[in-house]
């Protein structure tokens, strides 16, 4: 299903580069922090015009009376936050009872917090660095940060307390004021800038399906047909969508059912939804905002099928916004999350479009109805491919960064029963369940972070190749995109979750935060591609190569281990063996093979024994799904320690990066143990090493856990979250949050009508 | 935390009478079913007055033009239904352009679902009744949800469009109807309609804490506080509620922060929230509803504290529901779910309660100061413990059967792609990925189901006996409820997610019923104790029982199995061998025992080596955790098979019984393969039997799926899914229900503030 995909991914060519949002300084000075004294805003004196402040607060970090306030820069001066003024004005009710205070002041950082920040094993701000990609992508970043989180229009205030059309109107809001702002601020789609723009958003701006409307365009319609629509797109004389995902059909596209049929006569395509299956269903942007639309449809000419083809339909008068006739279409109502985008459906009765509007770069339907395929369409299945890979970033990863740092953070200013008898109650990070809820999924989003590098280092070289006619990496490409996009989302998916949980009661408020992270990400899981059925794609190009490999055949560089199948025991002799990256990434490369290698030989077997293939297949699908993930899992512990290798031994980066990689594979092991121990390629006493390794790296690890999530440098805005913010003070945002609720201003009509006579027992008698 | 407990959950006599929801009857002739005749409503020849309709579908179920309507009953004959009109007018939409309907009427069964039910290996009908507990309680059931459902008051339809506001008002009115229609219907709250009249609202009703409230006050108060306050509670002349969780506490009841000072000179209490953290926070029915609450205090006599008490405070006036003097009150906002209930902050500033006001059953304090504490408090740690055990099935297990319900007959649905060329494309419960994914699910609600009633049944005798002022059992049954709440709630929420991904992007809508019971049940991992501590406590127990058969002494029956350990090896010898119970069971009774030893074993090791207690402890808990959970998944298991055994033989019943109990136990082993390879137990070669045997047992259970399924027995009012209705004409249903969102209805400002002026390019000048 493509209806969410993220715009804000740039061309191709850009894909290398990484980075995450927010705000850095040097970090506030530790006796700052812990006497509460105010952060400040400070000039960076190593880069002209680099701003810094406390890391996670901004210039206009957005809650009035907060200590960094002194150093907040509005574009007017004004305070226009609005945000401010509620914030204020509860505190002020806490304030008059001043012993609930506390002396908690909103920006003040806890002093449980604090001292997680004080003694670092590595220079966090170095370590952001080095996630941005280099300097320069770290200053780029800010500043677009900086512009967008200033600006009142993009406030995310209220998000939370929001109806669907509410969060789709402050959704268009954003969008159409983001072209004002991109012009203000000289950023263009082709700049550095424009990928950071998206992120700082958070995702919540409507017209990405007119992204997706103009790349269809660019990708699938002549020069001619590019010439006249990516104008008016860009200039927004229209609204585009893409419509292809029916009520009947997601995954299998031959499967579509909406028609159009060429009429000789007029020199028109009439489209139709011959069925209910058949109506366009999900496509964003579509169910109240396009006015064009790309639909896909089964093209025929002179009765005869020619399968599934783009065309160009207007849905909406650019007059007056009225359906055009012929066309029904709405929004398909409520969702788990992306409230903000108008998930449209689409019915179509004898829709008339001209010949010119089939987008025709790879085939044509000539005026008298002959029908011509000309060039390649695998540069339009490697489009398909690349969509997949440049979602992982921002729709998955970084969702998950955010829920470590927020559940992180809450973890050490929670205080929950105590650990040692008579002491203070124990900060929640200090069990070491917390600790393996919580830790396993940071290492993992280090991973799949240095994952994701390695992935659009081969997507960029495959794109070379692409352009120079050579179309050999493709089946690998598509292997590697189905598979990672299946392992990533699924894993983080539920890490998100664990996170969730793992805040307990307060997980569960919205206010937290992490209810929006969960129910955005689990979509990852189903759009672009559901994870099983891409999972059963990798496992079909993993049999083939294994099968060319057993025959002594070349196969593609990223599985030439299927051939170098060694027998042999894992040599580790003790717990320690068991941090050797040599170690760890042989017994996944073993099991990796052994699942590929001994689901090949069922489905030999199977279809040996007079089964039919498909059948065969069908039989085999639990376990090739399983082969899948296992091959997904060694190349991403494979890269993980690569990555870990060529780090800069300094300022402590290696070293922590190296504990991570160590979870990372040792919390793999322990919990598929099954599949290493099946065939006693590690024994159970081995296995007992590699808990006792797991457990030791979780309370080496949590020391720098805070400093850990600090690295990913989110703002509290780009947070927004009452238990996450960099300060810690978790209670009071809470409540002062809670205040803003609509549940709390308006006043309920449900006392009159109905507690009110129940108490004075005035209803009609019982 | 106790924010949204069960209170329909009757006293302990009755809890060991189980049953589902909805209506009955020998399912519609198949010739009926694929003609598309129109369902009738029959009267049943088998019972005096016992209703019989079509499964899935109520004498009123509420979908205009649907073909049952003929046979519907209004209270007053009247069309009352909202439903009914707005359905009937997007209908006639789709009805104009007539291929659109394509003979699918609402109400007329889907012919790809209708071919499921026409040869069910077993009694559909009598499933049901078994899983009631019998057919009395079936007549029961159904005459409630009749009752229910049919009265317009109590419709759920626009739930999903529905604001947080909106909810809580709709939950209100309920509530408040409720008390009439059970007047009316001559339901008591002791009656046997009781426990099914909370399911039939699916929990969405106000002042469940109202209830909680006087259960707290029946079990901690006097005799003379009880005649006091349940009058009034009763009959609604005040609203209860219960303050036990704060900001800052909630597992760790100990550390509650509220104080409640004795004075002498005016024989009050003065209560205080002293910090932020002290607030209560979370309880239900506090943020907009209740006039009091029973509030947990630290209470202070003479200056020392005695420990949290319980106090009866009022908080709103009973004249105009204003709050009290030194009262501040509200809501705590946005939830993922639960926005009928107005979980509520509290803050009190020197509040004044008589001293008869602390509720003292217990303890007192005599109007002296004097600290008199009295009886045994055994009663109500107790008290906890059923409350856990009582919210498994209305909270858990149902939920899980609803989504079940709804992904299996989606499955049977949907057609997706080919599964042999050539052929139709196939219904995607056909691949053997997605029963993988349903199949476990379905077998675990009955698993679920037979252990709840299990449990049911010990509670019971427990009740017994501690009337009878034996509490030698408490140890045991708090281990089992806690560590059974954990187990069931933890593996439904995963189930339930399962469930909703494997419907693809029409599982992500919110007309699915599925993201609603994800959100639902996933609180239930959280509340009522936290799931990883309350398996902690089991494991307590288990370390502590582990030990004492290790020395001889005696323990309670379910864990005798620990003196029995026997070392050896898994006798299995083919794949067909793994379909014995007593091979099964016993590996899963391995398992338990090494998991349990073994970390008995390393805790000693860290002790003996010098390491404390505590911190010995807290090492071991990442595999306490695990060890509970084996012993808990070791009785789910071996009750299964015992509850197989005594199932009768005729009708089927015992045969799919047994297929499920099979699946459910191999699906254990299969996907916790480590821990039953450990030890070399299992080989790999039978572990491979394992697999094999699961994989057959998918293909078996999958031609049962349906019908296994419609045992359960929901009204499609009871589901709200236009994914799972008993019909199966979900593209339909997913249409006509998009129309009602309010996306649909009200006209966006959007338009005339953002797209026009960005389309005419009349935006100010960019």
């Amino acid at each position: 299903m493509a209806f969410f995909l993220n715009a804000g991914a740039p061309a191709l060519p850009a894909l290398g580069a990484v980075g995450f949002y927010a705000q850095q300084a040097q970090g506030p000075l530790p006796a700052e922090v812990s006497s509460g004294t105010p952060p400040r805003t400070r000039r960076n004196t190593h880069g002209p015009g680099e701003l810094r402040w406390p890391r996670g607060r901004g210039p206009c970090s957005g809650e009035a009376g907060s200590a960094a306030q002194a150093g907040r820069r509005q574009p007017d001066g004004s305070p226009k936050d609005a945000w401010d003024k509620s914030s204020s004005a509860s505190r002020m009710a806490l304030l008059e009872t001043s012993k609930y205070s506390q002396g908690s002041v909103l920006g003040s950082v806890n002093p449980d917090l604090a001292s997680e920040r004080q003694t670092p094993s590595f220079s966090v701000e170095k370590l952001t660095v080095r996630l941005d990609g280099g300097a320069e992508h770290t200053r780029i970043r800010r500043a677009v940060v900086e512009a967008i989180e200033c600006d009142p229009e993009f406030s995310r205030e209220n998000q939370y307390f929001q109806s669907q059309n509410e969060r789709y109107e402050a959704a268009v809001r954003k969008a159409v004021h983001l072209q004002k702002k991109m012009h203000e601020m000289g950023w263009t789609e082709s700049g550095p800038e424009f990928k950071y723009i998206y992120r700082a958003l958070s995702g919540d701006v409507a017209f990405l399906l007119h992204r997706i409307f103009m790349r269809s365009i660019s990708v699938l319609g002549s020069d001619k047909q590019i010439a006249k629509w990516i104008p008016l797109a860009t200039q927004f004389q229209l609204i585009g969508s893409y419509a292809q995902t029916e009520l009947g059909h997601g995954t299998y596209l031959q499967g579509l059912e909406t028609t159009a049929v060429f009429d000789i006569t007029t020199q028109e395509f009439i489209l139709n939804t011959p069925k209910i299956s058949a109506m366009k269903w999900w496509p964003g942007d579509m169910g109240r905002s396009a006015t064009h639309t790309v639909a896909f449809a089964q093209l025929y000419v002179h009765g005869k099928c020619y399968g599934v083809h783009p065309f160009i339909v207007q849905i909406r008068s650019l007059q007056d916004h009225s359906l055009c006739p012929g066309v029904t279409a709405g929004d398909i109502g409520p969702k788990m999350n992306f409230e903000h985008v108008d998930n449209g459906y689409l019915m179509l009765q004898n829709v008339r479009v001209p010949r010119e509007n089939m987008l025709n770069k790879f085939c044509e339907v000539q005026p008298d109805g002959t029908y011509v395929r000309r060039g390649s369409q695998k540069i339009n299945y490697f489009t398909m491919t690349t969509v997949r890979i440049s979602l992982i970033e921002d729709e998955v990863i970084i969702p998950l960064m955010k829920a470590c740092t927020i559940a992180i953070r809450y973890s050490v200013v929670r205080r929950q029963s105590k650990l040692k008898p008579g002491e203070q109650e124990a900060k929640i990070l200090d069990y070491q369940t917390q600790q393996e809820k919580l830790l396993p999924p940071l290492a993992a989003a280090y991973a799949f972070h240095f994952l994701n590098d390695y992935l659009q280092e081969l997507f960029d070289k495959g794109y070379r190749e692409i352009q120079r006619k050579n179309f050999d990496t493709l089946p690998e490409l598509h292997a590697f995109s189905s598979g990672f996009k299946a392992m990533v989302t699924q894993y983080c998916t539920s890490a998100v979750e664990i996170c969730l949980r793992a805040c307990g009661g307060h997980g569960y408020s919205l206010l937290s935060g992490l209810p929006s992270l969960y129910t955005k990400i689990v979509a990852s899981c189903i759009y672009e591609g559901e994870n099983t059925i891409l999972l059963l794609q990798t496992a079909r190009f993993l049999i083939k190569c294994f099968m060319a490999a057993s025959a002594g055949q070349p196969v593609p560089p990223s599985v030439t281990y299927l051939a170098a199948v060694k027998p042999g025991k894992c040599p580790a002799k003790n717990k320690s063996d068991f941090l050797r990256p040599d170690i760890y990434t042989e017994a996944y490369q073993h099991m990796a093979v052994r699942l590929i290698s001994s689901t090949a030989a069922k489905l030999q077997d199977l279809i040996q024994s007079g089964v039919k293939k498909h059948d065969a297949w069908n039989q085999c699908t639990v376990q090739l799904v399983q082969a899948a993930k296992a091959h997904c899992h060694y190349i991403t512990v494979k890269n993980f320690a690569e990555t870990v290798e060529k780090l800069e031994t300094k300022a402590g980066i290696q070293k922590i990066m190296k504990h991570l990689c160590d979870l990372f594979a040792l919390h793999g092991i322990f919990s598929n143990a099954g599949v290493f121990l099946h065939d006693g390629y590690i024994s159970g006493a081995q296995m007992d090493m590699v808990t006792a390794s797991y457990l030791d790296l979780l309370a080496v690890i949590r020391k720098d856990a805070v400093p850990l999530v600090d690295a990913f440098d989110f703002t509290d805005k780009s947070l927004n979250s009452a238990l996450g913010s960099y300060d810690g003070q978790v209670y009071q945002r809470l409540y002062e949050w809670a205040q803003k609720s609509p549940t709390n201003k308006q006043t309920s009509p449900a006392y009159e009508r109905y507690l009110k006579p129940l108490l004075h027992n005035t209803l009609s008698k019982l």
